[in-house]
This record gives structure tokens, C-alpha cells and sequence, in this order.
């Protein structure tokens, strides 16, 4: 069975570059005991994806060079010799970036119903790892109550959006940080966000500003998918007992050394506050009542977001670029004929 | 009333010295209603005396140029226009650094039994802020379980041995960093740690191969009084749900721009950890519990703790700059006659 998939050619330095990228055909074997094959429908391009690619975490298992990338993606199975995938199943897993794979069953492997939802990419974007990450995150790391305000970063993106609608939904006051007028004026009109901050051209001193005038009553709770100098200027804005939801770094991913530099550390004790990263899979036992929830908001209509599916699997190299440029607008996800 | 008073002449750039600081004779003036006289017999000399210094963050209020520095004292009240100090009893409070001060009752202010502890001092180190910070931070903060292990930094600080004491205590292995040969003999001779560093001459990279061959099984709990790179290198080396005390960041305070870099912040997200400040104040509540129970652990031998103390106001000058150099040894304190 002859499938393509993308691999990794070279380890990018900075900002990953097409040519990092090859598409290249392979001859899958047959499937081993346990195996199951998957025909991948949709593919989900993260973030999350870089830091696999050059080494700048010991932590993390790098994608060896000529290997094929690995992310979420959406398949049917085609042909299996594991009994918990049918065939005909559609299943969701951490999977090779292809149009075909032999996968084993992991922790993040799910069955779903394609009919439960409008469309099947939901289950990669709003009722799947971005929504569940933005319930997750907001609700159980950032915690916030009725009347407070939540700051997020990225408040445009896959993540960012749906925390900080969830935000508002909670009875929050929420800003969004995003990049550019087109994004921030997304903020207030699409997201419903009650003010939106530009990053762009600002520097430590100038984002802080942004954020005091935007935030009079300082931050209660931080949800960050970015780090760096955003990251900073809200520990100087967070109030008494404030909350940093730590959701991504991506400011640092293409960073050849991802060396932070925070001016503001010492907020956190003067303010009694706390930083706390989180990975969505810990909240797996309760993954059924949260895509409950979420799509009861969007079936209410509180609850809006956006997809932007590429088609076919060139499209997942420039696809993934796109998540470092800030071009991309909406959940990125590559749909596979 | 004549009274004698440590004043700040200049701001320091860098670490403080002797110059930047003068003993200046005032004449108190008359009480006015709900102030009270205090005749200062110990003065506690603190690292957070540095912030006030110079100008390295906004939400600390600065201590003016001509000014007299202040900190936590113990003193009898000698004159009192306000119901709650009596001429004669002895109170903590956060005064001036003199040998006498008008004061008025704050949050801090509280009265305390001379014939309470052992000596007087106590309440000034292991019985008073310095006892309570490690223990509300270790505990409250951290959380440590039987079985878990406790890193601290600064461990044969005042604060920083009796928070690795009190993890001992709960059953937990603790490991201690400190600067020198002596400091760290004594981690595990007098304080009964399981293991300890030398950060000395150890960058990011040797300092996290220090602690890993210290603690092969990582670290659920990191009491830090420094930051920069110890707080670094303990973040490569945090087990899944690690929690930081974060306590002081000593290895910052005489930065002229306190910026810290950091290389393993993706580890908060990697490992679901988290850094968390606090300030002792918060606890204040609970206080007469904790003064208990650390009571109760000095009566059976389970904690030990040292003091320094120095004779005389001059020495408050030469005192609070031995608490930069690592050549203080033990709760710096100073008794006045």
C-alpha cells in the first residue's frame, strides 16, 4: 500500500522554511499485530508541532531527520488488527502527517460519531485538543470568577478565541491581545471581547501601557499561548492572587536558543500570583462533559470560531508556516480527498 | 526626644555599600493621637530592604533619599497614644531602623509575651517572619507530600533551613543549595538534609547536572529564595505537577535592571508545574497555629536555626550588606542596648 507523507529534511534554524519540508511516497507494510490502518481525512496543524522539529528542549522527542511529522489527525480505518478500531471507524489519534497510516492505539486515540457535530473538522478544532485545551486551561488553571477580568494572548487564534469566549460566558471581562487591526477588530465583533490590544510594533514599555489602559482594574487571570514580552508586561498589570494560564510559548518556538528574558518575575510574589502550564490530556476522564458543554454554547450561539481547512497534503507544509507568521486565521487544518 | 536613625543617602547601582547609607541624629517629635513611642531592642535585617533601594519595580514603594530605612523591629513601647500599646509591652511591628521611632499600629504590628520563647531574637527569626515564610511557603505553596522531593535554595539561609527542615519533617527527602564548602557541610550536619549543592562556579548547564545527580528522580518541590539560574536549572529538573515556592529572588535585587532569563519556561507546560509567589502576610490568620507548632518542633529537637546578631546601630549598616555577600550566617539581626 503506497501512501505519501511529509518528513522533515532539515532541522530549521529560526523560523521553519519550506524547504525544511519534503512530500515523499513510501511503501506502508502490512499491518502488525495490534495495528490498525487509517485513512486520514483531516489533519491538525499545531504549533505545538515546532519544538519537535530542532532541539531546544531536552524534554521534548524530536522528529528524527527523514521521518515522517506526527499530529492530530482525523481518519477512517481502512483495515485493523486491533480490536478496539473497526474498520470504518472514525478515529481521531496522534497520527502521521499522511494520507495513510498504520497507527497503534495511544492515549490520545478516540473513536467519534461523524454525525454528532455540523462537520467532522469540528472534532479537530472547537470539540476537539483547541477547544478542550481552552476549557481546560481557562477553567481549571486560570479559574476565573464572575466579574473578573481575563487577558488573553493569541486572542484571535484557535485557542485564544474560544478561552476567551468561554471567559465571557463565565461573566468575565475579557481583552484580547492579537496582531494587527484586522485581528483585534475580530475581537469586539466576531468574539464579542469587550477591548482588543495590538501587539505589534510594541515594545515592553508600550504593551504594559496598552494593557493598564485597556485593564484599569488589572488582571485577574492571564491565558497565554505566547510568552516572551506579552508574558512580561502582564505579570506587571496582574492583580493581587492573579492567575497565568500557561497555554503555549510561541513567541519562543523559533527561537535557536528560546532564552526569556522577564523583568517582571518578581510580581509574582509581591502579588501573591502564579504561572501554571497544563496539558490538556490530564483532563481526559472529563473530555465527554466538556465537548458537552462546548457544543451546547455553540449550538446557543454563544459560542463563534473559525476553521481555515487547506486542501491536500502539499498544503499542510505552507499551512504550517502560516501558524508562525500570523497569517493564518482560524483553526489550520489540511482536509485529504 | 533625641534618637539615632539609619538614613539612605544614595541609591545604589549594583549591590549597596556602606556609602550609600549614614547614621543621622533627629529629634522625635510629641506623640500625635494613636501613635505610640517605641525604644527598638532587635531589628531584623532583610534582603526585601534592597527594593526599596532604588527603583527596579513600580509596586514597591521606595524609601525616600534622606529617609530612614525601615523593617521589621522588636521594641518596647515606651509612650503611647493609642489603646492598643501600653507603655511597657513589647511589640513587633514594621518600624524604622533606629535606636527609637514613632509608630503607628499596622498590619503587621502585633504584641508579643517575652517569656514566651527562649529569647527574645526568636521572634524576630525562626519564631517570627523568617520561621513563618518558610513555613507558609513550603507548606501552603509547595505542598509537599511524604515520600516527595523538596530542592531549596538558599538553604542555609534564615528562611531557606528551616523550610528544608520543615519538608524533613513531613517526610520528605530534601536537598539544599548553598554557596561554599561550609554552607553545604552544614546542610547536612546541622540542618539533616539528604543531600547538598554548591552553586558556586556552576553555570545553567553544570548547576542542572548538580541537581539531577542530587535528585535522580526530579523534583516535586522547589523552595526558592534566589532565582536566575538556580530557579533555571530547578525548572529543567521539576517532575510532572511541580510546584515552585517562589520566595525571593536574592540573585536579582542588586540588578540594575532585574531581568531574568530563563531557558526552561516550556517546562511549566511540559511537566503541568507551576510557579507561585506569596507573601507571608496573607497567612496572618493562622499565625498563632504555626508559632505553635514551630514551638513544638524546637522543643523536641526536630528544627534547629541560626542567628547572627550584631551590637549596636552602627552595625545595622554592615550587617544588611553581608546578606549580598553570602558571609552572613544565619537571621541577621541587630540588638540595640
Amino acid at each position: 500500500m503506497m501512501t505519501r507523507q511529509v518528513v522533515l529534511t532539515s532541522r530549521p534554524v529560526g523560523a521553519p522554511v519550506a524547504g525544511d519540508f519534503a512530500i515523499r511516497e513510501v511503501d506502508l507494510p502490512d499491518l502488525a499485530p495490534g495495528e490498525f490502518r487509517v485513512r486520514n481525512l483531516l489533519l491538525s496543524l499545531d504549533p505545538g508541532i515546532r519544538q519537535r522539529l530542532s532541539q531546544v528542549d531536552s524534554y521534548v522527542k524530536l522528529i528524527d531527520l527523514g521521518s515522517a511529522l506526527t499530529s492530530t489527525t482525523l481518519g477512517l480505518v481502512e483495515e485493523s488488527r486491533d480490536a478496539r478500531a473497526t474498520v470504518g471507524d472514525h478515529v481521531i489519534g496522534f497520527h502521521t502527517i499522511a494520507e495513510r497510516t498504520n497507527a497503534t492505539w495511544g492515549p490520545l486515540t478516540r473513536k467519534i460519531d461523524p454525525a454528532a457535530t455540523g462537520a467532522l473538522s469540528h472534532h479537530l478544532s472547537v470539540l476537539g485538543p483547541t477547544g478542550l485545551t481552552a476549557y481546560f486551561g481557562l477553567l481549571e488553571i486560570g479559574r476565573p470568577r464572575a466579574g473578573e477580568t481575563v487577558l488573553v494572548s493569541a486572542a484571535a487564534g484557535a485557542v485564544g478565541s474560544i478561552a476567551a469566549q468561554i471567559a465571557r460566558i463565565h461573566g468575565c471581562r475579557v481583552v484580547g491581545i492579537a496582531g494587527g487591526a484586522k485581528k483585534t477588530a475580530r475581537l469586539i465583533e466576531e468574539f464579542g471581547l469587550d477591548a482588543a490590544i495590538d501587539y505589534r510594533d510594541k515594545d515592553l514599555a508600550a504593551l504594559t501601557a496598552a494593557i493598564r489602559d485597556a485593564v484599569p482594574a488589572g488582571v485577574d487571570v492571564f491565558f497565554d499561548n505566547v510568552g516572551g514580552v506579552q508574558l512580561d508586561a502582564a505579570l506587571d498589570c496582574l492583580n493581587p492572587r492573579g492567575r497565568v494560564a500557561l497555554c503555549g510559548l510561541i513567541s519562543q518556538y523559533n527561537a535557536a536558543v528560546p532564552e526569556q528574558r522577564f523583568r517582571n518575575m518578581f510580581k509574582l510574589i509581591a502579588k501573591s500570583a502564579r504561572i501554571e502550564g497544563f496539558v490538556v490530556l490530564s483532563y481526559a476522564e472529563r473530555f465527554p462533559d466538556a465537548l458537552r458543554e462546548l457544543a451546547g454554547w455553540i449550538r446557543v450561539g454563544r459560542l463563534t470560531f473559525r476553521e481555515q481547512i487547506e486542501e491536500g497534503l502539499e498544503a499542510a507544509i505552507p499551512g504550517f508556516l502560516r501558524l508562525f507568521d500570523g497569517t493564518n486565521d482560524g483553526k489550520m487544518m489540511v482536509r485529504l480527498p
